[in-house]
Formats: structure tokens, C-alpha cells, sequence
């Protein structure tokens, strides 16, 4: 067999137990029974096992390094074998650093932290998670420790960062993160001090799950997924995920008081599925067919719903279908209302509720305390006082506890550090994509109040999607007509949306 | 670590990716996007090469040969880890006959043929589908030669029942099937010639699936499977799977036009499903926990299906349910009509469409056509009029086509030879099971009657279900004071639904 089909095969194997851990993963979150939650923690834990001790076989490493001097120099996407060799080579040196008795202890402790958080939080009792997180802490550090001299990696948070959003750094980051920071925050003291966030709340109401769900199911075949190749249903904490091609699973929540929830939700994850649904046909089966900047990934999921479904035009499309179906509750409503309603800015504690002015600052927030816990400025026994004077400093908001502070999010219990910053990375990017498909394809609100999202999807999938991870995160932006990071567009479209809510 | 402790080790990731296989196989009849097909297919075969490879492993049998040599001859069923190093020694003895070549040719030859069947059955066109079914048998024959010299195995038609009813010999299966079609011929004779099957079936009318949905939950939830460890969904073709310890998955078909076929079908797959769920926890994560005998398993499901869920005591005690759910629809109907209209006896062509009575005949069929191909004496070609002729004399019908003769059922183009006798080998045993456990337990139907199926469950919980795979089928009945196979009990519970049906 010849070497590339050898990787080739060794790599569709990986790839299948992953799409296997997938569906493990969904199913867990919106179908497992109960009593079934051991077993399935098990079947996890083995499937990541078996799929690492596949991958770092070292006779991937010598395939790779034979492929490597064969195939020289080639640019980047013209060639998918020279593509999937490069983007394999350097997972391949990066998962060989970490001994597996470490990642087995990492998976471990963050196991045990996160139960412990439950409790912490519950109890809004910082002390009960501190043991834990300093351990999650110690355990990173010697894990981003494997990685000295890795090509590439100057700073003690480039590795982390690196798992989520590939090749960026820590500085450019700090940069950009630096940038919409004192963009963001007079923006929103103006919101604060002009009335913002006074809106009535037009999705408020009384809306049954089983109306929400024909809605929301509507709403998502109108966006260009293939055919019969997507699904919807219910979960506590909305995601999406890929099981394999032609098989996306989004999720969302119905809160029956309120139909925002679903409806913002839904958009949200079908952006994260289009994504996912949008990678070449040639890359299937192959590590390239696995979108792994989050940065991009959440540009996705957030230029659908914040850029399309919280858009003027969207929702006056929306409002006769809201009336139908849910009688009595959109008939007082004008299309301008819903739009408000649906964009309101209002400084808030937790970050899942922020709207979308005030999200970036939460993250900013996240951001610069990872920072300084591993460039070791902070311990983490300070850590919730510099949380709360950050609520202060930046949104000017008074922490009561830590429930509604350091505890709030599941991440640091679960040991995912470097994650956080790609959330604000996913606004900046979709900010850009949206100016650079405008150029493109003309007035794009126009093209929504016709109902037009095809123009809009393919852009995409052309410009972004169908790369998977044959180019980077930069060479996809770059071809996308977007330059280099910028947070103009993205501040440009917040101070519009302040300029909404002031006036209201 | 210790050889034991290693050989758990690597069973339980054996253990864990079948139950990822297990879940994926589930997913695909009951949730998948259509789209998603391909993938999945792949996804599946991927997960059982993997197994198969880490089964196989030398290591394996080098532990197993260290182990039996250490713990010398235990009685069965004394010791957890003497009964695993056992069945295991068997299974690897096994698995390690096949090329792995020979199996990959089987897995797509079957593959290959399953698809041309669909067609084949759809123009009733026996010839499209024969040369499929001769490279099938071919391969089979092959894949049996490589069992020769094999302990316990003496027929070439051993082997092929050995995958589906372990330690069960041919020529046992012939006798009991013998036994069973002298029973049932003038059983079914009878029946037809004094008008069975002229009851009408108040199952028949209108019922919405929802209602039916709702119906089936809560009969489902009256039987004693744990907390929250069951589910049931909608599927083409209804099957019960476990995915793990505490998580059993059950399907059923709404009918819109027939009450009957989800209430019964659901009853049939819930009594597999209390099958894997009482399997003793102790035996988690090991090939004991998956009990094998097709026999058994069919066992559990038709006495759910038929002895209880078809018996008097439980549709009277369903009937006033009924009435209120679905208004007008049973206002006119008896208990006694329900019982009747439950049992009617009726010669029929497809054997998924037939009664308890005459089913047996359809599967007996199936067994001496299989027994005649393996033995050499029946060729291909003649295979439809060698059908035809047994259905004239064992049902007295004439076959109008292919299509509802030949090419009804998907286990020849499947591969899957052997596989026929123990539907009828769990209608025997169910037959035993329920005289015993009448024999413990005193009036059973009396119990039925009070609602009472929580003392029928652990019975059989005991008796059989907590095994999983440490004693034979033959040693399991033997504990449940079932003694040898025997037709009688069935033929006995037989011949009340015929006396029933002729007197309607």
C-alpha cells in the first residue's frame, strides 16, 4: 500500500471512533436515560483512549516524516494529501509531547473538579473548588510545560490557546482582545448611563414547547443545510455537533416564558452546523474534515444569530409567522419592536445572559485572569477579588457572591484554559465576514427581507466552510477578503446596536 | 498486573466500543438524518474491524491459556473470573479460526446482496437475487469448513447455529423442531378448518400516534425495569438494544390504523430489554454481561408479548384505559372480545405478519431449506419450489409469488444462516419459563389480574436474566427447574388459542 493511503486509512479509523465519541457525546445530552450516565462515562473515556493510542503510533510519525520529504514544499490548499500530511505532522508532534499518564491525570482531576463546582456553586463557596483548581492549574502547567521549544510558542499560554483556536498567539490575541476592550467599554457606560436595556421584552410571554419546536424547525429549513441532513432537539445547555457527513445534531432550549431563548439558540447552533456541514466532500473521513478553530467556529454560530436572525429584516419576516402561531402574543408587537426588543443592551453578572454588547467584556474579563494566573502574576486565592474589581472596573457592577462571579462557568473546573478568548475571536471574525460578504454580494439586508439566506450561506460555505482545516484560520480570512484581524467592523456594528437601545 | 486484571482491561474496552456500536446501530433506526447513511456504514464497519483486531490479539489468548491453567476445572457459575477466562477461551478459539480476509468478504458480500434483495423482492424477481445468495452460501461454507476439528461441533450446519444459540448441536435443534411440527400441523389444520381467524380485531380503527405513544410509555413504565433506565422511540422495523448498564433502548411502530401492532410490538422489545437490564452488575464491562442465546433472549420478549400481554387478565385489566384514551373506539368491546381479537389464529404467507400459532410453521420452514442447503442436498436454483411446496403442505397455502414466498425476509440475503430455529427455540422456552415460574409463584394470571408484574419479573430476573453469559442456555433452564427442551408446554398453550379461536 502506498504510504498516503496507509495514513490515509490509519487516519479514517481515528476519525471514525470519533465520530463515534460524537454521537456518545450528543446522546448523552438529550436522549441517554439516566441510570445510564456511568456506563457512558466509561465508553468516553475508553474511545478517547483507544483513538490517542492510535493516533500516536509511531508509525504514523514515520509515515508522515516519509510523505513530508517526498512531497517538499507545497503551498497551501493545493494539494488535499500535502494539506493533510502538514496539518497531521503537527498534531502528531503535539499529542507525542504529552506523556499519557499526564492527560490521563488532567482527565481526571478536571472529572473531579467539575463535581466539586457543582457543589462550590451551589453553595456559592469559592473555597470548596479552590483545591481543585489549583490542581487543574499545576496539572496545565506542566502539560503546556511538554511543549518548550515547539515551533512556534514563546509564551507559557501559547499551547493552550493553541488547542482551541490553532495557530494564534498569545500576544497577537492580546492585541486584538486589547483593541475591543477600549472600544467596548464607553460603549457601554453610553448604553448604562442613556437608558439602555429599558426595552419591554416582546419575546417574554407564554409560549408552549411543542409551538416553540414547529417554529424553531421552520425557521432551520430555511437555512441552507442539505437535505435531510439535520436535526433538532431539546437540551439543557444548547450545542452542535457533526456526527459524520450528511449528519448534523443541533439543540436548543425551550423556555416556555420566553421564545427567545429556542429561537436565538436554534440559529446559533444551526451556524455551528452549517459550518460543519459546509467541509468539502474530498476532506471526509480525513482530520481536515474537523473545523477546529473555535474562533471560527463561533463566527458561525454568531453571524446567524446576531448578524442575520437579530437583524431588522429577519424579524419583520418573522412577525406575521409569530402571530399565526402563537395567537394573542404578537399582535400588539410592530416589526420595530421586536427588533429592539431583541437587541437590547443591558450590563449583567452572568455570561451566558449578557446581550451581545456586553458579552465581549465578560470575556475580556476571562481573558486577562488566564493571563495572569500562567504568566504567574496571580495566585489563584486573589483570583475571586480580581474577578469582582474587573465587574466593577469594566461593567461597573457590584458581584453580591461568587456563584454570580468566579464560580459561574464550567471551563476552569473542567480545565479549559485558552478556550474563553475565542468566544470574543468568533465576534471579531464575524464582524469581518460580514463586511467582506457585503462587498460581495451587495446589500445583504436586502437580501433577508427577501428571504434570501442561500446567497449568504454559500458565500460562506465558498469563502470559509468547505477549507475544513486545509488552510488556517489567517488563510481562510485572508481569502475571504478580510485582511488581517480587525475589531472595527464588529465595534461599528455594537455602536449600532447602542444607538438602537439609547434611542428607545 | 495481575493476568486477570489485564484481560478485564482489555475486554472492557472491547466491552465499551460495542456499546458505542451498539448506540450508533440504534441511532441510525430511530434518529439518524437520512443523509448521514454512508457515514454511518462506515463508522460501524470501522468499530467492528477494531474489535476484532483487539480481540484477536495473541496477548489475549496468551493470558486466557495462563489464567485456565492457574484456576484449573471450576464448576460453572462459582466463580465471576472462572466463568469469564471460559467463555472467553471459547469466543477467542473462535474468532482466531476466521481469516479476517474471509470475514471482510462475508461483511460485503452480505452488504452486497442486502441491497440487490430490495430490489429483487420489490419485482418479485428470485433471479436477481440468486447468484448473491449462492456467493453467500459459498462464503458461508467456506467460513464453517474453518470450524472443523472444532470442539463440540460435528454438523456443518453447527457452527452456523453456534452464532446465534451457543452449545445448541443441530441435531438437538432437529429433534425439538421435529417434535414442535408434529404438534403444530393438526394444531393449525384444526384451527382453519373450524373458521379461526373469523373474530374480528377490535384492535383495528383509528388511533392517533400520540395517544398510542402515551399509551405505550405507561404500560411500559408498570414493568419492573430500574429508574430511569429505558426509553422507547418509533422505528420502521421494531428492535431493543442496550447501550450500556442502565440504559436499554426499546422501539415500537405506531399503526395509525391498528392499536395492536405498537402494543404488542413494544410489549415483545420490553421483554428483551428487562433481558439485558437484569443482568447482574457484578458482570459489567465483560462479555458476560451481553447474554448470546438468541434462543433465551426470544425467549423473554415473546413471554411478554404472548403470555402476558395477550393473556385475559391483562387486556381485561387494560380495557377501561383503553376506553378512556381512545373514546368511542372500545366502548362496544368486551374483555373477552379483546382476548379473542388478540388471539386469532389465521393461515398466513409472511411470517412477520402471522399469529403465535401458525409463526412456528413459518420458521420451520426456514430451518429444513437451511438444513438442506448445508447438508448438500437442496440447490439454490430449486430453493423457491422447495418453499413453496412446504407451505403447501405444512400451512396449505399456495405461494402467488416470490415476493410473499422466497424473498420475504432479509436473513439469507443478509448472511445470516442459523439464525431461524431460535425464534422458535425462544417460543419453546418461554413455554418452559412460564409453567415454572407458575410452578414457584402459584396462579399467574391471578397475578396478572391484581396487576401484579413485578413477582413475574424477578423470577425471571433470577432465574435467568442475572446470569448474562456465565451458564450455558442449556444450564440456565436447568436452574429455572425447566429441565430438557421441551414442546410441550408450548404445544399445551397452543392448543388453548386454537380452542379459543375455534369457539369464537
Amino acid at each position: 500500500m502506498a504510504a498516503i493511503d496507509e495514513l490515509r486509512e490509519r487516519l479514517g479509523e481515528i476519525h471514525d471512533l470519533s465520530r463515534a465519541a460524537s454521537l456518545l457525546a450528543w446522546d448523552e445530552r438529550t436522549m441517554m436515560p439516566a441510570a445510564g450516565a456511568e456506563a457512558r462515562a466509561q465508553t468516553l473515556a475508553t474511545l478517547a483512549g483507544v483513538r490517542h493510542e492510535m493516533f500516536i503510533d509511531e508509525e504514523i510519525g514515520r509515515l508522515v516524516e516519509q510523505l513530508q520529504s517526498e512531497q517538499g514544499d507545497v503551498p497551501h490548499g493545493e494539494s488535499i494529501d500535502a494539506d493533510l500530511v502538514r496539518v497531521v505532522a503537527r498534531d502528531w508532534q503535539k499529542a507525542t509531547r504529552v506523556p499519557s499518564d499526564l492527560q490521563a491525570e488532567m482527565a481526571h482531576a478536571s472529572s473531579v473538579a467539575e463535581t466539586a463546582w457543582v457543589e462550590a456553586k451551589q453553595r456559592s463557596d469559592f473555597a470548596m473548588l479552590l483545591p481543585h483548581l489549583e490542581k487543574n492549574v499545576e496539572l496545565t502547567k506542566r502539560w503546556a510545560a511538554c511543549y518548550e521549544g515547539f515551533p512556534g510558542f514563546s509564551h507559557p499560554y501559547d499551547p493552550l490557546l493553541d488547542e482551541y483556536e490553532p495557530e494564534m498567539t498569545t500576544e497577537r490575541m492580546r492585541e486584538v482582545l486589547t483593541d475591543l476592550r477600549e472600544g467596548l467599554v464607553p460603549l457601554v457606560r453610553e448604553a448604562a448611563d442613556n437608558g439602555g436595556g429599558q426595552t419591554e421584552d416582546p419575546f417574554a410571554g407564554d409560549f408552549p414547547a411543542d409551538r416553540q419546536r414547529e417554529l424553531v424547525a421552520e425557521l432551520i429549513s430555511q437555512l441552507p443545510f442539505p437535505d435531510q441532513s439535520w436535526r433538532i432537539d431539546p437540551t439543557e445547555h444548547p450545542f452542535a455537533i457533526s456526527i459524520g457527513r450528511g449528519d448534523v445534531r443541533l439543540t436548543t432550549r425551550y423556555d416556555e416564558s420566553n421564545l427567545g431563548m429556542a429561537l436565538f439558540s436554534a440559529m446559533h447552533e444551526a451556524g455551528h452546523g452549517l459550518y460543519e456541514s459546509g467541509v468539502d466532500r474530498e476532506l471526509r473521513r480525513t482530520p481536515l474534515a474537523k473545523p477546529r478553530s473555535l474562533g471560527l467556529h463561533e463566527s458561525q454560530s454568531r453571524l446567524w444569530e446576531n448578524w442575520v436572525a437579530r437583524s431588522r429584516p429577519y424579524l419583520e419576516r418573522l412577525l406575521p409567522g409569530l402571530r399565526e402561531r402563537f395567537p394573542g402574543s404578537f399582535d400588539e408587537v410592530e416589526g420595530e419592536q421586536l427588533y429592539r426588543g431583541a437587541n437590547r443592551v443591558e450590563r449583567s453578572l452572568i455570561r451566558i445572559e449578557a446581550d451581545e454588547v456586553t458579552y465581549n467584556l465578560h470575556i475580556l474579563i476571562r481573558f486577562e485572569l488566564e493571563l495572569e494566573i500562567f504568566e504567574g502574576g496571580l495566585q489563584l486565592t486573589e483570583l475571586p477579588e480580581a474577578w469582582n474589581a474587573r465587574y466593577r472596573d469594566y461593567l461597573g457592577l457590584e458581584v453580591p457572591d461568587d456563584a454570580h462571579g468566579v464560580l459561574q462557568d464550567v471551563h476552569w473546573p473542567s480545565g479549559a484554559f485558552g478556550y474563553f478568548p475565542t468566544y470574543s475571536l468568533g465576534n471579531i471574525i464575524a464582524g469581518q465576514l460580514w463586511e467582506a460578504a457585503g462587498r460581495d454580494l451587495g446589500d445583504l439586508d436586502a437580501r433577508i427581507a427577501q428571504g434570501d439566506l442561500t446567497a449568504i450561506g454559500e458565500w460562506l460555505r465558498d469563502r470559509v466552510h468547505r477549507h475544513g482545516r486545509r488552510l488556517s484560520p489567517a488563510e481562510i480570512l485572508e481569502g475571504a477578503g478580510c485582511g488581517e484581524l480587525s475589531v472595527e467592523p464588529l465595534l461599528a456594528h455594537l455602536r449600532d446596536r447602542v444607538e438602537l437601545a439609547v434611542q428607545a
